[in-house]
């Protein structure tokens, strides 16, 4: 559930979003583009939690990588639908994430 | 509940956890630590969801002012807590803003 993602440095995309009551076929598109998302050129990897808020974080290797997902007409279509039906609102940061750490209880 | 920060370049500390079954207390102390958070200079805002994994993304001003929040005495308590008893395992990147935009759909 947690990523595995290479040393730093890195991208992470955020989205945070707000889903309307309209939420027919979202479940399933969101899957699909978790799984093309997947198979694209610099993914590393991602995290993803709802609980009304929702946060899915996508880990890349490049801003290039980024713009090549973004551009995806599977990608772009399900962006159009998410901005018609599903979203109430989002916000999408683009980061560099410059450092990590990590902690596993022992067993 | 998606935090209104200013324009980029700020820093956002992405926290990935999954806890253990032992929680007594953890909810009381991650509401404490929200509060002693907002307190500190240079915090921007913050977003959280958990259901099962739990993302925590807290948003700041610059990295010096993540040093300072870290070093907070009650949070250091917190952090060691954390490890002893809360936490299974957890990531935590430390990532520059470099570009964000969002959508709110109208009324």
């Amino acid at each position: 559930m947690i990523a595995s993602t290479p040393k730093p440095p890195y991208y992470a995309v955020i989205f945070t979003n707000e889903l309307t009551s309209d939420t027919d076929g979202y479940e399933l598109t969101a899957e699909q583009m978790v799984s093309m998302a997947e198979l694209q050129p610099g993914y590393l990897g991602h995290e993803s939690v709802r609980n009304g808020l929702g946060i899915t974080i996508s880990y890349w290797e490049s801003l290039e990588a980024i713009r090549h997902w973004k551009s995806i007409t599977e990608h772009q279509l399900a962006q159009e639908l998410g901005r018609s039906r599903w979203y109430q609102r989002y916000k999408t940061r683009i980061c560099l994430v410059e450092r990590d750490y990590g902690f596993e209880k022992e067993p």
